[in-house]
Parts: C-alpha cells; sequence; structure tokens
C-alpha cells in the first residue's frame, strides 16, 4: 500500500466517522503521536484501542481533511482551525507510527515572505510612530500596568526567549521576565570553559539561524551574546534585572509580583510560562560539617570556573557533564588536586561519536547539504514515538561501545563505572528519561584514564574544617568543594513562585515514566508536563535543550495563540500525577 | 553556439595565449567586465582592442583555466591565485557582454559549513584561553599598539560592518572606527520618520541575512539595532566613540591619529579605508546673512526630525530623497507651513514601481522563490556593463511613465519639476552618475500635488533674521531652514583626513563620466575609484547602498587578503584623475 493510497482510506473513514476503520488501518500495536493537531496535547495513543477512544472524542470537532502526500513519509492536512504536517510509516499495508502536528492556525497564519509587514506605512499620517516610538509605548504601558500581557514568560534563556520570538510573530502579547542584568547571562556567568556540548546544526534558535561560519561547539560567551541580540532583532518584549516574586491564579489571571531592578510591581497575565531551566532548582546536597568548613562550598551552577585555584585542593561531587567540564576546567587552571567522586554509573559517549552515529543523519552539515532542512529533522526526530525511541538507539550505542572500546576499558581501569542506561539506550534516553546521568566526552574522560583527575566512589559523611570526610572513613583535604548535583524537577520553581499545593497539583515535570531509575513509572509516553496543558489551568512549563526549545516552543506558542484568539481547544487528556518531584 | 563552445574556444585560445583569436571571439563592441579577477581592479573593456591589450598585459600571470558551465549565462573558472564565476551573454556566436569576478583566493577559501570552526578545542589544554578572553586580550593588544591592524576602516556603518566581516572571515586582521557611542547610530539619529528605501531583498547583509518577517521597508531604528548586533555576533573588531583626526602615509604605512574616546592615539594600518558614507561630507551653501538668521538653519544630515515643529514655518532647501522625507515629516508633525525649494528637476519614481518594474526580477520574495539568491542578484547586476545600462532601463521609465500619468502630470500642475535624467534612463542611472537627483516616493509627491508641502523654484539670495529671500526677490518667513543640499565627493574625507594633496591626487569618487549633469566625462565606464585601488597607494574608498556594500565589499576584501598574504596583485590599471571634486 502506498501511503496516498493508506492516507486515502484515513481520511474517507475519519470523513464518515467510521473511527473502527481507521483505527483498524494501524497496525494493533501502532503507535499515533499528536502534537496539538488532534488532541490540543501533546500524545502518543498507543494501539487500536487508545486510538479509538481518542477517535471518538475528537475527531468530529477536529474534522480533519485535505491529506496529501509530500516525499515518501510526509504529509500534510487540514483540521478545522489549522494546518498541520504529518509523517507515517507503513508495515505491510498498516500504520506503524503516526505522527500529526499542528503548524498553523488558519486566519493566524505568520507573516512572512510575501506577506510580511510593510514596515513603513507609504502616504500621509498626520502624526505617525515610528516603530521606536511604538515601542517605547508599549514598554510604557506594560511597565503602568495599563495593558497587561497575555503571557507572561519567567526565565529569558534560550527556551523563554525562542517561545517569545513565536509569540510575537503570532502578535501574541508577551512579556519576558529575566533576572540578570543581560539576555545571555545565565550564559555568559558560568564556568569559562564551557562550551555547547551539540553541534551547532542542532542548536538554531526559530527564524534566525546562525550564520554558515558559526561555530560547531559556540563556546558559552557567542551564545550569551546571540541570545541578547537575538532579543533585540526579534523586538522582544524582554525585561532584565526582573526578578519573579510570587505568583497566584485569581479567577482567570494571574496576578504576578515582580521585583524590576528591585522595584516592586504586579502584572496580571492570563497565562504564565515557567521557562526557567528544565532542571529545575539546583540540588545542593546537605552535608553535615559544611557550617565549619573553611574552604569554598558551591553548587555547580553558581561556580564560575577554574581561575584563582591554581595549587589547591579541589573535589567535584558528580560524575555528570558539569562535574566532567568543572574538573577539567580545574586541572587546566592548574588545581593541585582534583577529585571526582562518582556516586553511580554515568553514560559516557564522545562528543564526535555523538555527531557522527546519532546526529548526523539529522543535524550535520551533510544532511543539511541532502536537503534535511532543520524544520525536517526536528519533524523527523519528532516522528519516532518515545516507546521505540530506545530499540532504534541501542544499535548506534554497540557501535559506539566497539568504536571506543580503548575509552571505555581505560575508563574501566581508572575505576570510572559507565553504561548506556539499564538498557543499553544510552545518551538520548537517559537525558528524555532523568535530564542527566551523561557526559558528552569533550577531553575530560582521558584525564581520568591518565589519573589526573583523580576518582572516589561513595557518598560524602561529613566536611571538617579543611576536608570531605567519605562514608568509608577515607577523607581528603580540600579547599573547594563544587556539588555537581544536579537540579530538580521544574515544578519546584512552581513551589517557590506559586505555592506547593499548585506544585504538588502538577507533579513531577519531565521523563517518561520508563521505570528507570530516577524516571519511575506508569509510562506516560511524553515529557511530563512539557509545553502542553497540565492540571493547572494556564500555567506551562517549558524547556530543554536548543533543538527542543525550538521545535516545542511551536505548539506552545500554538496553543496559547488559539486561546489568544477565543479559537476552542478542548484538551482531550491530561495526565494524572504519580510523582511529586 | 553553445555558451559551453564559446567557453571551449575561449579557453583553448587563452591557454595558447593567442590573444587575437580570444578578443575575436567578442563582438566587435562586445564588453568584457572584470571584478578583479583578471586586472586586480575593477574595469570594463569596451571592444576589441581593449580586450587585447587588457590581454596582452595579464595573461601569462592569470593563467585562466578550468572554464565550466552552469545553467544557460553562468560560468566558474579558475585563475593562478583564485576561482570565479562568470557570466556570458551570446549574440550570433560572439561575446556580448562577458563577466569575470574573483569569488575566493585558493589556499585563503573562507571557512563555512563543513571546514568551520570546530569552537573549543576538545582535549586536554592547561591554561586554554576562552573565546572572550582571546577577544578581551585582542582588545588590550590593538589598544596599546602591540598589534596594528592590517586594515583601518574608517565610518561603522552599513559599509565598514560589512567589509570589516567579510574580512574576518578571510583572516584580515581589520579594525573599525566609529565616532557615535554606538554601532547603528548613524541610522538611529536621523529624522525619525526615515526607513530604507530599498526593499528588504536588496538590503541583507553578506552572510547574516534578514529573517523572513523583516518588514519590507526598515524602519531606521531597526536597521540601526540590525547594524549592532551584526558587529557583536559577527565578532568585529569595532571600536565606537572613536573618531579618525588625520591620516598620513609614511614608508609602507599609515599613521593614523584617533580619538577614542576623547583620548588620543596612533594606529599604523597597512591599509586605509574610507567608509564614511559614500556621499562624503555634507556640503552646506554658504547663505548669506546665516549669521543674523534668528530660526534654525541645519543640514539635512543634522535634523532629527519634525517633533517641535508643531505651528512653525519651515523652509527645506532641495528637492532628493532627504527634502522630500523631511518635508513630509515636518508637515506630519503640524507644522504651519513647510515649502520645498526646487532648484532642478527631480526624477519621482513611486516606490511600489521600483519594486515592480525596476528591482522585482532580482530582489523580490517572487525572485527568490524562482530560486534568485541575494548572490546571484548581485552577480546578475553587476553582469550589465555599466555601459549598457542606460538602453535597458529606459523602457522601464517608459512603462513607469505610463502607469503612473496621473502622479506625473499631479506634480506638473503642482509645479514640481520632475524627468527620467537627461536621456530618459531613470533613477538607477543618476544614482550611479551622481548618486543624489532623485525620489522614490512614499508618499510626500501627495502632498506635494495636494499642495500641502507648498513648492518655491529658484536659489536662495540671502537669509534675513526670520526669512529666506530668494534671488527672484520674494520672501518667505521662516522658523526653520533645512539645506537637503547633498553631499561632496568622498574625496573630501580624504581631504580632510588626510590632506588636500592626496585628495586630489585620487580625484572625484563615484559616477561614471556620462558626460551629463554632475556626471562630466570622459567615460570611465565604472564608479570612479569605489572599491579598487587608486593613484595613493594603499587607501581605498568603499560605500554605497546596503546592496552595492554587500556585493563590492567582497571585491575589496579579497584585494586586502592577497595583500596581506603576499599574493601579487598586479593592478592592470589605475584611472587617470579628471575632476578634483
Amino acid at each position: 500500500m502506498t501511503p496516498q493510497r493508506w492516507l486515502d482510506r484515513f481520511a474517507a473513514a475519519l470523513a464518515k466517522g467510521d473511527i473502527d476503520a481507521a483505527s483498524k488501518l494501524f497496525e494493533p500495536g501502532g503507535l499515533w503521536r499528536d502534537l496539538v493537531a488532534f488532541t490540543w496535547t501533546l500524545k502518543t495513543f498507543e494501539g487500536r484501542a487508545e486510538v479509538k477512544a481518542m477517535l471518538a472524542a475528537v475527531l468530529s470537532s477536529v474534522k480533519p481533511s485535505n491529506f496529501a502526500v509530500h516525499g515518501q513519509e510526509w504529509f500534510t492536512f487540514e483540521t478545522a482551525v489549522g494546518r498541520g504536517i504529518g509523517h507515517l510509516r507503513l508495515r505491510d499495508g498498516k500504520a506503524w507510527t503516526l505522527l500529526t502536528t499542528l503548524q498553523e492556525l488558519k486566519g493566524f497564519e505568520e507573516k512572512a515572505g510575501r506577506t510580511r509587514e510593510w514596515g513603513t506605512e507609504h502616504g500621509v499620517l498626520p502624526e505617525r510612530k515610528s516603530w521606536l516610538e511604538r515601542k517605547v509605548e508599549r514598554e510604557k504601558a506594560l511597565l503602568s500596568g495599563e495593558q497587561q500581557p497575555f503571557v507572561l514568560i519567567v526565565g529569558g534563556g534560550q527556551g523563554g526567549i525562542g517561545l517569545a520570538a513565536r509569540l510575537k510573530r503570532l502578535n501574541v502579547p508577551a512579556l519576558v521576565v529575566e533576572k540578570n542584568a543581560r539576555a545571555g547571562d545565565s550564559w555568559r556567568k558560568r564556568y569559562k570553559s564551557l562550551c555547547l556540548h551539540d553541534p551547532v546544526w542542532y542548536d538554531h534558535m526559530p527564524y534566525l539561524p546562525f550564520p554558515d561560519h558559526w561555530p560547531v561547539f559556540s563556546p558559552k560567551d557567542r551564545i550569551g551574546d546571540w541570545l541578547e541580540m537575538y532579543v533585540k532583532v526579534m523586538d522582544l518584549d524582554y525585561w532584565t534585572s526582573t526578578e519573579c516574586i510570587k505568583a497566584e491564579f485569581i479567577g482567570d489571571e494571574w496576578h504576578v509580583s515582580l521585583s524590576r531592578n528591585n522595584q516592586s510591581l504586579v502584572v496580571r497575565p492570563k497565562h504564565l510560562v515557567l521557562a526557567t531551566g528544565m532542571s529545575g532548582m539546583p540540588s545542593m546536597p546537605q552535608l553535615p560539617g559544611a557550617e565549619s568548613f573553611k574552604g569554598t562550598l558551591v553548587h555547580s551552577s553558581a561556580h564560575p570556573g577554574g581561575e584563582g585555584w591554581r595549587g589547591k585542593r579541589c573535589v567535584v561531587l558528580g560524575s555528570n557533564n558539569s562535574a566532567h567540564d568543572i574538573a577539567a576546567d580545574l586541572w587546566e587552571h592548574g588545581a593541585e588536586e582534583v577529585t571526582m567522586v562518582q556516586r553511580s554509573p554515568t553514560v559516557v559517549v564522545r562528543s564526535e561519536m555523538l555527531m557522527e552515529l546519532a546526529w548526523g543523519k539529522l543535524y550535520s552539515q551533510q544532511a543539511l547539504e541532502a536537503g534535511i532542512s532543520t524544520e525536517i529533522a526536528d519533524l523527523t526526530l519528532a516522528a519516532t514515538p518515545f516507546r521505540l525511541l530506545p530499540e532504534m538507539q541501542k544499535p548506534i550505542y554497540e557501535e559506539i561501545r566497539k568504536r571506543d572500546a580503548e575509552l571505555y576499558s581505560g575508563l574501566e581501569r581508572a575505576g570510572f563505572r559507565t553504561h548506556f542506561g539499564e538498557d543499553g539506550s544510552g545518551l538520548h534516553s537517559i537525558y528524555l528519561r532523568r535530564g542527566a546521568g551523561y557526559y558528552i566526552d569533550v577531553g575530560a574522560s582521558q584525564l581520568i584514564i591518565d589519573g589526573r583527575i583523580r576518582l572516589k566512589h561513595g557518598t560524602i559523611d561529613r566536611l571538617s574544617e579543611n576536608s570531605v570526610v567519605f562514608s568509608d572513613g577515607k577523607e581528603l583535604q580540600a579547599d573547594l568543594v563544587v556539588c555537581a548535583t544536579g537540579y530538580g524537577s521544574m515544578n519546584g520553581w512552581a513551589a517557590k513562585l506559586i505555592s506547593k499545593e499548585v506544585a504538588d497539583k502538577v507533579g513531577k515535570c519531565w521523563g517518561l515514566g520508563s521505570d528507570t531509575k530516577y524516571d519511575p513509572g506508569p509510562w506516560v509516553g511524553e515529557l511530563r508536563n512539557m509545553w502542553k496543558p497540565t492540571q493547572q489551568p494556564n500555567l506551562w512549563f517549558h524547556g530543554g535543550n536548543l533543538m527542543q526549545s525550538r521545535h516545542y516552543s511551536l505548539y506552545l506558542a500554538l496553543q496559547l495563540k488559539a486561546r489568544l484568539e477565543g479559537i476552542p481547544t478542548p484538551v482531550y487528556y491530561l495526565d494524572p500525577v504519580h510523582h511529586l518531584e
């Protein structure tokens, strides 16, 4: 069966309301991933029964139509209110996987190309306002409260910025608040050796790709600059030096207390987006004796880098990406002794391997030259339901294990424990499951193999005046202890900014319910609470790496736009809450 | 004859050194435009004799080879030191026009795509420097004089910035000095209603095109912001609040006195580029009685806009673009009386007509969708020698005259004198000939037709305390007199910054020698002194609109790069100087 024939039958069944026929076009265990187009949420339906139940509920309002094949596996379609792109994998004439995504709302298409704004109004316009005057007026009206943003985005990193750009182009009044003095500071303030661990093809912001000479791995300060200029040229409403203090949902709007340049003010948006980093708040262990420790004790997020630690003894608690970067940076700066404390095995993959074997087909110069645009790459990645991802990833990691056998045996000999996750599915899986637990190797592994970064296993029992004492009784002299101990769930931010009650109502963010360590079941099949309606009305979570922020901000922006325009957005399904954090 | 056959014959003749055969492949009056590839200058050869003379001089060193057709009229080729793109128009088997352009130097190709920088150095690098640290060090070394830029660019508008970006990507150490406090201020500081009069497709900077929602006609403040961010993300060495005071060529280098934040310092670049605006310095008429005039007398370049002139009487001297913009802006701001003083006829064309009939085929969304990239459009435009341009343009203006008959008769009735240049070849011609004399109508013409902007002909005799007195004895009360009287030739900047002697040695900049008003003969066939070697060694002029700055900065950058790398750059021809300003 050709994709066109399958789609014709599918469309015919849907048009007739024959849900049974439609579901039988799927394999019994076929998977349908919908991103907002049918369900007004992000949801994967696994098996015919789930497909049927969904269609029974939404078909009469969604009114899908105009399915048309483009190329081998891609198609376009329409719903009552929008236009979408889909992807279909057939096996023996039945759908193995189906992806449906909403791409734009009818009547509210983004202005681009031929439909872009004129910029100037030709003709005779007494008292005409310039672009700058209108911008200044908007700012004043927002500040005075005369005008309220429809959406308030807390956090002006790449996530908040990219979402704000999409909302801007959809004419959704949105305000971003960022606690730092300049956009991009959340990158600039990190340790100096920090570079993106993902290659440039993976990292573009929406609408304005990096130029073709942009380095493969962006240094943090360049990303900082890029974000700062992006805010400016995309004409975003973006307040720096503004902290969100408290938010409360009253009636149908949020009352959000802000501190802007240390002045208090309240804004009342209809929607609140937490884009405070998918990692939530820093997890700082309570170390007994911390108060008597005479050295420096700091969370990795607050560690500025290795400068100033020449000749000093440093302990890094944790063995994730940040722990490796920080340990290597300390060693490069001439620290006398750098010890990494590994508490559990780490997924280690060399950056080059990831580029070649994991991302290269979608995100690389080769892919680009083969016609795979960033948009196609994002949709291709989205077209694989999370259920199938581990099996698809395993062969990649088997190959990596072979190719980098020396690295892994070297690490083993050095006493560093690696794995590829509980099921061998590697880095992308563990990133989706727990957002941590891995190191993309850019050099630190060799330092460990060579013994330049020392290793210690186990947990810290307590700190003394000048040392770290481990539960096995061992003691390490230390001038610096960096806790690269990760971050909590994003709903920690809801607890801090709104209330514990709302945080618990919403539950844990991120993770798939894979029933692996730090990602307890049951299986939910999509990242919990991300980019979709939550149990708290009008509260949204946005975050992730640059690729996720870029791609999923589209669906979040469309959900917000529909609500602004009064387009009905019946949410088919709200995940029940199984875990509080 | 197919283009490939023609090129095969041409290549064979060149390979054999058979200059006679090569020149006979041209029509007797055929034109060959070379941009740096054969001549290390910009030069059009008209007729077989000129072609022969050039080939006789350069062939043995240029060693052209590997001519290969791409598409209908395009081809690529190599020289001893570089790679180029060419364009060929055949008529009856002979070359009517040939374009040869140098695109890159062998061994010094720009890093892009697959060859881009890695960004981070993976591995173990004690005392590793971050990108930011290296940038700060470079700045310090430049400031202390420990390091000298190879090129100093005076003027940090779109011209200087675009050239600096190209030099950066070619690894040519270049420093831009800009007198304003922020990049982009030269746009921000102009009258508030200013927008680009050219559409967005014409206006991209090199490497980093505007995103696809960027307005058709950019407001000045948005261009200002775009340039400011461009400087930052392209990682340029760019000093703001820095004025060039004096430059002297001593030995083989320039000694340039700068005032940076009011501190003096001297830099010693090998090459000096004046990118101070193709318009040179403001031409301010000496008006008798100016000292007794109690109103405001100002050049258009220093007029901030119509704000504050409500109820006032304003006179705008001149009838070019700025005069129209300023007069309309004053009227829109409620000036009691706005009078434009027209001294000579103006080429008036509605912006929409230009877009549809003049630029649309190369620079528009339609063109882009038809596969005409900005680069192809630029090269296509370059492929028409200036000699042929007027005849090609005339039909466009005949069509415009028909379509906008009402506009032109309305202006005539209002007493406003229009023409399409002495030979009817319209706006692009007059722009190349004198860089002035036109108005791209975005509304002010209707104000003139309606009598809202009043008209006065003739010249100003003198100013009294409160009025302008004309040579015909008429007197106009005036609170404001704006002299939209244009700019001098760019070599005026050489006179101001270097010496009158050097300015005279170099001679007039811009203009083709068309023997029309303000563009005296003899015919030179290229813009005088622009982007190519001048009579003053190591002094270059760069400027023009955004399209020209973008395209011709490539050839200027390649000329500078070749000199940096010690690649021989025998200049085939230096224009003699016929006019001093």
